[in-house]
């Protein structure tokens, strides 16, 4: 499918949604001058944003309000193993459900605290995450008593302080007349920042009533409108260096890209111009992979030199929602001078050197595009590098990381969900297109082992709710145990990823960084193909493990209709090298070995 | 054994551990003149705190300092699943192993922000662990580029700021100058203030050299004196206090007496005077349950009729340690009067409504008991009601709670380390007295469920290394599931601990507290028995699973004396009803639920 139609149908599904919305909020919502429990409140609000499914932890201070949630007849809640898991899970969801947002339920103090890092990553990441902590009734936070989950020195405030580190909003209701207006504050900033926040819930509010007529008034949902005099400069601004750069301009693709919501409006840009498009690793797939005029992957010195060549010698670059971390850009190898760089982002627009603060590129995408159109025709003479991975042949039965993924890529279809973990997986499904429609999951700039296995839940929960192909994992040995119990969650529930296990004896990864023999980067084999039966699957009916050594057992297992039809949840035991690795994790790793030193 | 026997054992075990140390350190650490790394300046002061286990898990920003701890003789690496468990490890490490401390090593935001809730746990509980988080260069901390587990937005002392509020003291090392007073500083705070501290070593640091001749220098690991004339004063108003009391005096425990290091000078305090002897719940074991004079748990309301009787008529309540939480009080049911009330703390003492800050217990007990024991004829002739829990008959085969605890009882040898769960476990093992020289390990104040499954670990670790009994953990289907990686950790370091797995088929402290039919406090039944063979276990070789449906299976399997040695990892799944609940849970949880709503 080309990217125009991808894109129409993009818009055309995003149009249809709001107005199902408005639709739905119209009709549903109480009469004016009914009253509605903050608890309702609040899950009618996350209604309206498309929120089904509330993960987390119960515990004595939300035990209240999951009452609510139980009754309620939109949202679901999702018990998960631990508050991290039930955090990255939330994230994943987010992340597939564009638009919507994930949300979070643990309690004071021991749940809370241990879904830091999974909100912490949801910040550094950009994916709009709700977390609710169910908390002491607001009489108790002003006696503070020595009550169980306190620092048992009296500071109620303690968890708040620290979440607000790693939120970009936080509310404490503290009465009910200020409970709507305080919910409605933070789920906006959630919204329109696509950035966690964090809402403290007392037991006793969720009970307490308030007017229901708030919610006949949508949330903002749209980042602030650009002042219209400063756009008109920058637009102009643009047009000069456009006009200096001989049609020679590169559209490069960057993880905020994907998570501001601006995919309908860069898929016009990218059709209307016909300039070659090019990915950072945090914005693959946000533009198809298999559109035409799209060549790949850029990642500064690791790039494929086909790409290095096209992107670094380009004579301007629109760079649209870049993040420019370490794993990001091979290092910090960009060599794309910034008097050739323009970049859009969510809340801001650098030209050159020059920064315009407020000027966002949600509302200022389609009007670049209206004035990038005429450059159309010439736009098309460029040349595009074809990004392919044909699967090598090698003369032996070793399932090889260079073999690997070129080979899974052939079992990928339209609209799957593809998640990768930190580490060889992801640096391994950088090098391979994905097919239409397809979804990547990765956490490149957070990066924490482990939060693909909760990620997936949320992810699976999100592509089943939308009607998407299959939810397939790709996850080393390390990184599963930490959080392996997540895979019960999947099977209680019923989704069905394919888990694809590297077992290649370790962090290999970490091997590579430092110690490539050193013990702490071993850990235990398990026996991973009695795993989902350990979790509660019963093999054969509601699961299926299986285990390859060979190139060929894995070929014939990805070729078996039974097994690629994915309706059971499988895991895919692969048996690998100890110190083999994807190409550019090699690389990257020396890169990021020598500044560590530094 | 008496409590006097135990005592001296106690104290010249103190002795003659700090003897050694004192011996070890003029023996091993480099002349004056000589300079060591960083890392090993770390590794020796840890070593000289009797630390031998590091608990953590590696990242590219602690590998540097892995390679020191691989080459170090004395301490050695845990490599954990994840950052909470490790935390959780390092914590009943340190609990069991009196004296010294926990250490933690976690790398840059991804793995020190899982560890929060553990450490936070730490500071609630009063137990010293140090965490060390791996940063970036010190040379990255001042250029701040996007590194991977960074926020994104240059903040890269967010980490920092939120451990503040969780631990008592910090340390962010910049430069050799001050490193090595820095780490003795936040270390020092660490043994002498029984709480958490956090450290962070940047990757450079570890390897610059740094003058040894500190390490010469014992860290000093008492509390301060305290001011002799205060002193002398706060004696003089205990004394007159006991002078009106009538020799009706007694000494309730309560969880700081274990956690700050007084326990020889209590047990003195205990034997000179024959003053009856009760506990909190977070007290329980810190004088033996089979001492003669001690009665058994206070614990407000939901005490047993004699020992409330006992405790609450007393004419003066002499409180060593007392943390007044909400679960060690019964919801804060003592019925005490402040006027009756004498309270040493580690850093005050509290004479009816007067506070004396700076007269903390380690240095005023013996004082105290020199001053009390003439009274010990007198003392001596008040009636303690003994503590015992005989074995109820019941006409079924149902594994009951009433049955259970006073069972398993039965089973227990001296020395064992008993580590309870939060919930059914901890609240069952209350009314059951432990056996001489048992270590009693519980988290009653902070209360995160799945804290036993990480702490025994490092309790076991720290059995074996001591020399003590089997370790036995008891936790409940719902709770185990949040860290249940961690046994994989034990099974490899050949730990033996016996895992009595309550399965009663959810949170069933939750039920009580609110939702006793709902669907949230559900979790989903995993195969048990075949956990430890799938993480990595060989059953019947190094690991055996059990599962017990009835009393008499349970009792059979307790008399067996193959199973009762402990020689590898054994996890009995006992079944047992959904809706049973030891009784004190059950009062607890109905007075703290309508505190809830209030």
């Amino acid at each position: 499918m080309s990217t125009q139609s991808v894109a129409n149908l993009q818009s055309e599904v995003s149009r249809l949604r709001h107005e199902l919305q408005t639709l739905k909020v119209e009709d549903q919502v109480p009469a004016a001058g009914d009253t509605i429990t903050i608890a309702d409140y609040l899950l009618e609000r996350l209604t309206q944003l498309g929120v089904t499914q509330l993960f987390g932890v119960p515990g004595d201070f939300n035990l209240g309000f999951l009452d609510y949630v139980e009754s309620h007849s939109k949202v679901e809640w999702v018990g998960n193993c631990n508050e991290l898991n039930a955090a990255y899970a939330a994230d994943g969801y987010a992340r597939v459900k564009e638009g919507s947002i994930g949300a979070l339920l643990t309690t004071f103090g021991v749940g809370e605290l241990s879904a830091t890092n999974g909100i912490a990553g949801a910040f550094s990441e950009h994916v709009p995450v709700l977390h609710i902590a169910g908390v002491p009734s607001t009489s108790q936070q002003k006696s503070k008593p020595m009550l169980h989950h306190t620092l048992g020195d009296g500071r109620f405030d303690a968890y708040y302080k620290a979440s607000q580190q790693f939120t970009i909003s936080q509310a404490s209701l503290t009465d009910a007349a200020s409970a709507g207006a305080e919910i409605d504050r933070v789920l906006t900033d959630c919204v329109v920042s696509a950035r966690p926040v964090y809402l403290m819930l007392p037991t006793d509010l969720v009970h307490e009533k308030i007017p229901a007529k708030r919610l006949r008034t949508p949330l903002n949902r749209e980042p602030p409108a650009n002042d219209p005099e400063s756009e008109e400069f920058v637009l102009d601004e643009i047009m000069k260096l456009v006009g200096q750069a001989d049609e020679d301009i590169i559209i490069l693709v960057d993880a905020c890209a994907g998570r501001h919501n601006v995919k309908a409006e860069l898929a016009e840009l990218v059709r209307k111009t016909g300039f070659p498009v090019y990915a950072a690793p945090m914005g693959k797939s946000v533009v198809p992979e298999t559109y035409e005029r799209y060549g790949g992957i850029y990642v500064g010195s690791i790039s494929r030199p086909e790409v290095r060549e096209k992107v670094e010698n380009a004579k301007l670059i629109l760079s649209i929602g870049g993040l420019k971390s370490d794993f990001n850009t091979g290092n910090f190898t960009y060599h794309i001078p910034v008097q050739r760089t323009i970049e859009l982002h969510s809340d801001h627009t650098r030209i050159q050197f020059a920064a315009y603060h407020g000027i966002g590129m949600k509302h200022l995408l389609p009007k670049l595009t209206a004035r990038l159109q005429p450059l159309h025709e010439g736009a098309r003479q460029l040349v595009v590098p074809k990004f392919d991975a044909p699967v090598p042949t090698e003369d032996n039965q070793i399932i090889s990381q260079a073999w690997l993924w070129p080979r899974v890529a052939q079992f990928f279809r339209s609209n799957d969900v593809i998640v990768t973990e930190t580490g060889t997986s992801s640096f391994g499904m950088l090098d391979v297109p994905l097919p239409d429609g397809a979804v990547y999951v990765s956490q490149i700039l957070w990066g924490s082992i482990g939060w693909t296995v909760g990620s997936t839940l949320g992810a699976a929960l999100a592509a089943r709710e939308l009607g998407l192909g299959r939810t397939l994992l790709f996850v080393g040995d390390g990184s599963i145990q930490l959080t392996v119990q997540e895979l019960s969650t999947m099977i209680r529930l019923g989704v069905k990823p394919i888990i694809f296990l590297l077992n290649n004896s370790g962090y290999t990864i970490e091997r590579y960084l430092h110690g490539y023999n050193a013990h702490y980067n071993d850990i235990s084999n398990w026996r991973w193909t009695s795993l989902l039966s350990t979790l509660g699957g019963v093999e054969g009916t509601n699961c299926q493990s299986h285990i390859v050594k060979t190139k060929d057992e894995l070929d014939a297992l990805l070729k078996n209709e039974a097994f690629a039809k994915a309706d059971k949840i499988q895991l895919v035991e692969m048996i690998m090298e100890k110190h083999d690795a994807p190409k550019g994790l090699k690389v990257q790793a020396e890169l990021s070995g020598k500044t560590n030193k530094g």
